[in-house]
């Protein structure tokens, strides 16, 4: 079976019975209610022995009560319960388990011994299962999410996620969306009983809409495949990598968090390298980086053009970017020329260039994405609050003094281009709003510039590794 | 004439004379109207050739025709303008001048010759300049600004600035406060014709209302001076740097925008490090850091508690701590049996204390301040947005879930505590009003983390000179 057959039923089920459904708070509350809000009404089925009626639907007081067709088992009930519904779903023909519930490896001995026992189970039914100690999965495809978010965080997009912790997977959905960073698929491992990363990965491979993958890691569950498995995934898309455990204490944290070791870390890094998979360092650094990664294509080049009006903005920029491997090459004759003809006498055409209080960024911004010795333009954008008020009393728009920056990616589509706003939080918006999916919107220069940089070597090795294969 | 004498007619100017007001806008229309908006309209007087009248104010043609007593003059001619207006200055007995006007040393030769006439005038005539190039200074104490920034950024604070660049001193003004962060002082530099870091150091040394001092640093003026003014000012207030110009490139642009030279980064650095100067690596860290600084007091010791509801960002957490100097100890018996009374049975009480879907945040937080095992607490709140939102309508607030953070911090004062809040802004804005300025309210965990490494290292370096001093 490959990974897709296996994945289908838990990302495009066509039954769902929710075991664990309850009226008091919590995930057996808000579980249906949230599907039933995405359209699953008619496509899930409550099950809780009290039995009774719930959302408008009936409650089953057991599984065999159920009367159609169910290829999901979403499981709610406490630990201590767990292998009873279990054998029931066995029964019951059921081959697909998401286990939310806690309590399993992640609290020590006595846990791991549960966990084994629904193990057991699971391979005499050949049940395959999510978790246990996790959220489940997102689909925004087609809006199936065993997790309540908010209906704009369903919004589809590029980015697919795969994090061993369900707070980490389901948490960062609830903030993302405000970035117009956008999701396909979410999938949240937990202790991963049987379902793993490695399993994961090779499903988002194959799966057309996921352009780019986020990963949260705190440790491998066979370090041998996974690495097999990256090296495969990252010839065709970006893998983005947080791993936790850096340190013994981070690792021992990380032992009782989800019951798994982190292992060598370095041993790690080295392979990532070799494989162009991307190592973010900090939660931030990865959402930066997904955003730049999903939404921009890929850097043909490695030379950077920074414009800004705030020179010192720029130095810390240009730091960030050579650091990050990038280089700051003068522009072209023909750029400098064509900017220097709009541009006020004490405006030095350079890089990064400065055009200070004046509004020649848009044209800046065209002139660098067209010229042929630049990869990728870092426009970092500042406004003083009190002058962006004052524009908004005259009519002048922040398009039309930095330029209809959304017109000029339409025009200019070929080179990464990443926009640092920086200011009021209501700058940002207007700036967000304005510019959509289309180009992000970062808040300070040395993360836009470092995510540039991780950009042009990812695709630097992958280029490399395809044509060491063609020779 | 000490540091202090130099400042006052700068920061508590009795006269000002605004050189270059005007109609148009710019910062000869935006400084006066500020200025009268902060109350100082009977302290300013308009110069402009043309005359009339502005904003209910006389505009006088010459200096001379100025009526009272002027001790302070912002200058915002154009370049060429300056010599001659600085020869009016001087004949008119003013001795202290922002020059805001840019075009000088930043621009290349001719720049640096019309800068030398300018020095060469305030020498005669015995004058001292901030600038040129710069935006001038920021006093919330009695609301002096050269710089227009909105009503609310002129709350006091514990902070003060030095910046060499204008955009950088003033452009922060506009969003730190939306984060809780309030200034004191900002002293913009530009060019450093005259008044330069060292002697702002030295004035912000002794302003009482300064508890820490923000810089952004381009390159020494004159490094050895430097050095041993940051040697004094660190035994008394911790210093937090941001310096750019780390790779040749980012040198390279340093020179053409404030004219200096950035020097050899990794000599600043062992001196940085002996000193307990902090340094930041980015403008996102240089806030976060000016944050926990300003509102917290001194660590004394370096073992952190790590509070959670997610196990990944404790571990995330933890990792960073380590990495910056911290320990990550047990908690203290009677914690861990104060704690565990109230817990329901699932949890684990350690370090990092994962408290999971249980609202024993408080009680844990109180604990943990209050263990002589742990020496600063960093509580990670994440909560879906959701939850949030079905908890108001039932009329659970943030504090009933979270426990009375700022109660707390009133009944434990004597040890940092930095929350870290994830998720929709929503959720962060509401926890940032709720905490004030009592407690930090950082986004993300390996900031805080790191920012408290970084206190826990400026209190350690302190205190071993204060002993050697002793010994």
């Amino acid at each position: 079976m490959n990974s897709n057959d296996v994945f289908r039923p838990f990302m495009e089920p066509n039954g769902v019975a929710i075991v664990g459904a309850r009226r008091s708070p919590g995930f057996g509350y808000s579980i249906p209610v949230s599907l039933i809000r995405q359209g699953w009404k008619d496509h899930i089925y409550l099950v809780n022995p009290v039995g009774g009626e719930l959302h408008g639907l009936p409650v089953h007081k057991t599984l065999t009560e159920v009367p159609d067709y169910v290829d999901l088992a979403v499981v709610i009930v406490p630990a201590p319960a767990v292998p009873g519904v279990m054998e029931e779903i066995g029964m019951r023909g059921i081959k697909n388990v998401i286990l939310e519930t806690a309590g399993f490896s992640e609290t020590g001995e006595k846990g791991r011994e549960l966990q084994d026992s629904v193990r057991d189970i699971a391979l005499k039914y050949r049940i395959r299962i999510i978790g246990p100690n996790c959220v489940g999965v997102i689909n925004t495809e087609n809006k199936f999410s065993t997790v309540e978010v908010l209906e704009k965080a369903l919004t589809k997009g590029p980015l697919s996620i795969v994090a061993q912790s369900g707070m980490f997977g389901a948490g960062i959905m609830d903030y993302i969306y405000q970035r117009n960073l956008f999701v396909s698929k979410a999938v949240t491992l937990g202790n991963r009983l049987d379902i793993n990363e490695c399993d994961t990965l090779e499903y988002l491979h194959k799966d057309e809409a996921t352009r780019v993958i986020l990963m949260y890691l705190e440790g491998a569950s066979n370090g041998r495949r996974l690495l097999n498995i990256l090296d495969r995934v990252t010839r065709d898309k970006p893998v983005l990598i947080l791993k936790s455990g850096k340190t013994d204490v981070g690792r021992k944290a990380t032992a009782s968090h989800t019951g798994s070791l982190s292992g060598e870390d370095n041993l790690y890094d080295a392979s990532f390298k070799q494989f162009g998979v991307v190592r973010a360092e900090t939660v931030e650094e990865l959402i930066t980086m997904s955003l730049v990664f999903s939404s921009q294509p890929e850097p043909e080049g490695g030379r950077i053009g920074i414009i800004t009006s705030s020179g010192s903005m720029g130095v810390m920029a240009a730091d960030t970017a050579v650091t990050a491997g990038l280089e700051m090459p003068m522009p072209s004759e023909s750029t400098v020329k064509r900017i220097r003809e709009k541009a006020p006498g004490w405006m030095n055409v350079k890089n990064p260039l400065d055009v200070g209080p004046s509004n020649l960024f848009g044209e800046a911004i065209e002139a660098m994405l067209e010229d042929p010795a630049i990869d990728m333009v870092l426009p970092i954008l500042i406004i003083p609050i009190t002058v962006l008020e004052m524009f908004r009393k005259q009519g002048i728009t922040i398009e039309k003094w930095f330029g209809d920056i959304k017109a000029i990616r339409a025009r200019a589509p070929r080179k990464p281009l990443v926009i640092c706003a920086m200011g009021n939080s209501q700058f940002v918006s207007e700036m967000r709003s304005f510019l959509g999916t289309d180009v992000p919107v970062i808040t300070s220069p040395e993360p836009a510039a470092k995510a540039l940089g991780a950009y042009w070597e990812y695709h630097r090795i992958k280029t490399g590794r395809e044509k060491a294969i063609r020779n």
